[in-house]
């Protein structure tokens, strides 16, 4: 993409020992590295052959930044979420964007059942450039946020709940009908790929 | 369920010849009738017979009030809506309500994506015995609505949308996956059902 | 709510320490407070710490109650189920009715395959002022109450079952399409839910 | 399957011509015939040309006895269901079963809301040798009538409803899970399928 | 249901401890009992305490026989299924039948795809009064044999298979769907009420 | 394809001005045209402008040859379905088959409840390079083809049935599940690509 | 949103009668209007009574302009899909963009299966600020054109196709599920939305 | 099947005790034998009983060749997936293909966001004379690839992916929809079945 964009892999489903060798190799050559989906026991070896890296608990996301990450965007990617519950998918938002060179910004803990939390953090949001708006059980968030901010909103649904909650599906299904104008939507717990459309959306284009 | 309650018939269905029967009977007896899901044109056989009746063009309800009706409840039954789309459904609830012996506010055009018009009727709200709420598309009015009062909360999810709304169960399940306390649903586009709920909630029990 | 109401904690997905800290910091301001869905082991601190809590094995729910709970409700809130499948459901919403300041009655075994077990119990059914019938599999008993009683009905699907009960939606979906007027239904398993919406129906509003 | 056991046309999908040449040829060869989900236009031609047979409305089945029917049977076939839109499946159960020779029973208007209707009833249920349980909604009658008779129960889901019924999918969820023993179940609306198999149940083996 | 039939329990979902319990209190008053889907090492104290009971492992179920079965049927239960994968239900099925007082034949490793070997028996479907045939993947079985055979059919779902046999839906859909006459269906993996069904129709009726 | 491969136009949702302009381009260019999924009526004028045109009333295709077709074939593609209901997918992929340059045979009537008539015509599936199999309902036919031929067989699920068919669900989940090898599946009702991919398989090809 | 921004109503559900006279009171207003999935008979008024308007009969969408659009744009809008089927989802977006102050380009009969035609037009890919890309049946080409460019894709399910399409859901999982970065999913049909969000992330904001 | 086609079990289920002595069994016939979805540990006394089998820790399958495999095949199957997530099921598919007689090639990590890798290697797709190939998430890969050759294409879906890919669902439907022609389906994760089709289609035919 840029200047310091980093190597991604997607952590889910390889062992320790593949991840290591995968990122070793792209380390070498100097490449930024992020791993999500990152189990913490996994994350040890990594963490102790590269002592500058961070892992984050909450994102599950290993980072490496071996090289200064070029800043060329409009503005600051906002990450909003209701609760603790999402707050994995949120933080694996907020990660990434922040390795993919944008300055995020993160308001947790504003539901649409205590929507006074929200207006009260009203400034917050209007500051910024893209909203990534994650929600679980009934997804209203996204409707309501984007009603009150003019920048574009990326729904991100999560697997939290239970019953008819069906993994996820009830929050999609919310956001895909927001009645509010300028809500995208990306797949179930999929952070990673919000933080990655909302970077292309926060660059700003050479003339 | 008390004095001059109705004797409700279900139209859908049922051709203008088999309805106007059953009203007659029931009209016979000296009852109050309700008629939900009648079609305009199998109405107007009715309105000729019985000239004191009414028909609600929107509820799609036929009303004749012979007895009256016994109020002893507790308030209002407030019922809410966002816009035009789902305003039959809203209807079929403030009418079946009224005829079944409760006092009814309606306040439509209040949706979550422009929630200070929501906002700027809050005393109403707050003024309610039980609020129903309808709504299509997303369904998040009702938690919006849930956080704000300390009454009872009826959610009717309606078929409004296209797509994924998949004919009212994307509202369904926002609504059953509320994060918001004291929200109970009924089925899609079941106005009737949700008054009829209300009303036993609002009745007065004598100890 | 009023007072003495309790703080309430999802348990579900919470460590044993991070639910250990939020209680502490609630007991500490003088609070009531519930934690519903814990598991027995994670229990077991809280109760060392707080000699006068109570665990409920079956509703999994930890209570600590430090200040008088106030009763100012219409009667009693009733809980019904078929059988030992759907006690813990049943019993979380009577252990969450209680610490929200309902008298309240359980009725357990009644089923509607042997559904004379249920006449013979028709006086309480009668005395409640809210009955919350819990059921899996074909989840048929709120109909049938629902037809016995006057007084609202809130109906709570679980996923007991196996094979076509895909998880309690076969229950859900009954209990939508209800025939008995009255009824209305909150997401499977939430006993909490359904308790928390009859302490709104059950409250004695002032006029 | 029997004497006189008639040819059978599913009527559906096939213009009057089509279904006129069929019965005609059948007619020829002496046989009795059915014509099940038949339009009522469509059975104008058969009953100019055969004054003998009949058109039931309801059940939309036409009906043409040419030889006399074999009794050779255990009892009665029962066929019960809740209310009048459930009617049309319900009486294309009782034709079919009686086009294939079985004495047959009809019990309607007998639902799980009011119960009591059905229990004065349960005489009539108790002298069959196979109950067919036609039912919408949340199809909850076959477990009431499971467990109310020692006999087989056939339940057969109808497509009444709106919303969550799903065109018939809660009430065939419903039967699938039916807590009563004895309880099988067919598809959708198919009223002839479960008269068939009360047939095979019904016929007395020769030894 | 008649002289010797079993006390049955549920296995699945409870502790050893409390079955041990329920069966010890069952069997004091001299019943039969039998214990569906419990695992082998649940079993394991109940076979030291009661060293003339069985335990099939296949079935997953227990039999105490303290009392003898009355036979007073019109003929053999017969059990079919298509391979091992579905053996275990097909075993409760037969198990099932037996303790309920049924002659049982079995009929395995006969699918569709490999269709001679079916009628390589074909003797032995023409021989029983009732069929139950289990099968998962496509569930094609039942039509088959249900187009064979002059009796009635259960079919048994399977939750047999992977991708979009769905846990057993798609054998559930093609049985609901059979085109041959006589086929009813019950739940997935439900041997055991196939054959409480059968039973039911295996019975011989006292005029 | 190959010399003489028809232009094809999707019929349906065209106006029959379209479908006219857009086959009048094509024949100018000497080509051979295939109209799919063409209403009758719409096909009226193409016949009056080509009069050595045809149109299947069955398979509702217009196919218009103007240049001899090229055979190159290992052998005949068989297309076989249960009944009239699918009749008209059999033949669509009947026509496109022929279209397309392959011999082709038919085989109707052949169901799965009445298996015997399709063993009768064994030799004529034997001798089949490719195997076309269409079916509605629970959509049984492919596997039992597939365990007495050897060739390739496409499945094709069809929309014919009513309920628990879900518009050609059942169908379509059976297939995919076969027990049977070599077989592969394609769209409910697309006759044509069956006989698209069937081609495929059929040619002959150059070393 | 900006300086000339319409007034936007959904035609849908709406008689000629209701939209003309909203249109009259937002156009006396002097506001430009546009009218989405407007059926053409009843545009016909609408466009006698304002000349300069204009109907795209493809797009279904009524459009006046009363007063200049402000362009303050980064670049262009492109609007991608595949074929006629999917041509009114991709002109609402490309209409609808127009009248929201963007620079449209349109690219059309570019599909996934005959790639090359899409290659041919990669320069004009790569000049566009923002993509939607409007597919039906696999809805595949978000994916591909996702990897080409590296600017923000809007992804449009279509309802375009039949029997597995279920009316646009294959094409919605097709495009949440793309394994390409950058790309973000509106609901079914919904080109409004799309140019909607188009508009937000196309804007220059002032900084 | 032909001289040296394998015996091929299912080893998902079965212990390894069981598989031991099935292969045991086989091998002393001399066959060659084919065990498919088998755990590494299982494998191993296999291996240490038949030293000159083999086992792909990829596909999870265990080979013994003991008779030469007679190779009359049109050509080479090649077995083409996205990336190291789908390599298993693409495995399956290329070592039942190899153990049932044809050539095979493999095609790893050309995906459809990646589309440049898939065109590098575009004379290898031509050579083919069936391509199986094998997708998640999207499962898009299919579609592009049938339009690129002119040889039968076998589509198999794969579970990779989370969320909103639903097990494998997505890219199953995906498939089904494809624009391209000559594209068939087989069940999620089915490689063998994509193999033993592949083989069918490869064969040559002795006219
Ligand atoms: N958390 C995530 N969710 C979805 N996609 C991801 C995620 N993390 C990484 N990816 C994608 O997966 C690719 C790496 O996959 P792999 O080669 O399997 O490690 C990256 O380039 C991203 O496009
Ligand atoms: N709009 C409605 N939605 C759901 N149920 C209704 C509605 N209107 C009436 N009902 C119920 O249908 C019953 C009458 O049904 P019927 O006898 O078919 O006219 C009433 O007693 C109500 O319980
Ligand atoms: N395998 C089974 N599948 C379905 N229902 C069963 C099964 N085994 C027993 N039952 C039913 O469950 C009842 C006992 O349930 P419980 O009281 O929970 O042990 C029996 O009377 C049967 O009706
Ligand atoms: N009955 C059919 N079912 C599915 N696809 C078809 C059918 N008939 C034609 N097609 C495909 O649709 C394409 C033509 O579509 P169109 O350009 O919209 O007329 C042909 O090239 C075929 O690939
Ligand atoms: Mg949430
Ligand atoms: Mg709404
Ligand atoms: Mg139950
Ligand atoms: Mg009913
Ligand atoms: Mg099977
Ligand atoms: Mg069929
Ligand atoms: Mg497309
Ligand atoms: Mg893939």
């Amino acid at each position: 993409l840029r200047q310091g964009a980093p190597e991604v892999i997607f952590g889910e489903g390889k062992s320790a020992g593949q991840i290591f060798t995968i990122v070793e190799k792209m380390a070498e050559k100097g490449s930024n590295v992020l791993v999500t989906r990152l189990a913490a026991e996994k994350a040890e070896p990594l963490l102790a052959r590269f002592p500058d890296a961070t892992y984050d608990t909450d994102a599950r996301a290993f980072c490496l930044t071996q090289r200064p990450l070029e800043i060329a965007t409009r503005g600051t990617v906002l990450v909003v979420c209701a609760g603790t519950s999402d707050l994995p998918v949120a933080r694996e938002a907020a990660v990434t964007a922040r390795m993919l060179g944008n300055p995020v910004e993160e308001l947790v803990d504003v539901g649409v059942a205590g929507i006074h939390r929200l207006f009260a953090r009203a400034d917050k949001l209007r500051e910024a450039a893209v909203v990534i708006v994650v929600a679980g059980m009934e997804g209203a968030l996204p409707s309501v946020i984007g009603g009150l901010v003019a920048v574009p909103v990326i729904a991100v649904p999560t697997s939290v709940g239970y019953g008819a909650a069906f993994g996820g599906v009830a929050a999609l299904l919310g956001m895909l009908n927001s009645c509010a104008g300028g809500v995208t939507v990306v797949n179930i717990d999929n952070g990673f790929g919000a933080a990655y459309a909302a970077t292309r959306i926060n660059r700003i284009i050479q003339p």
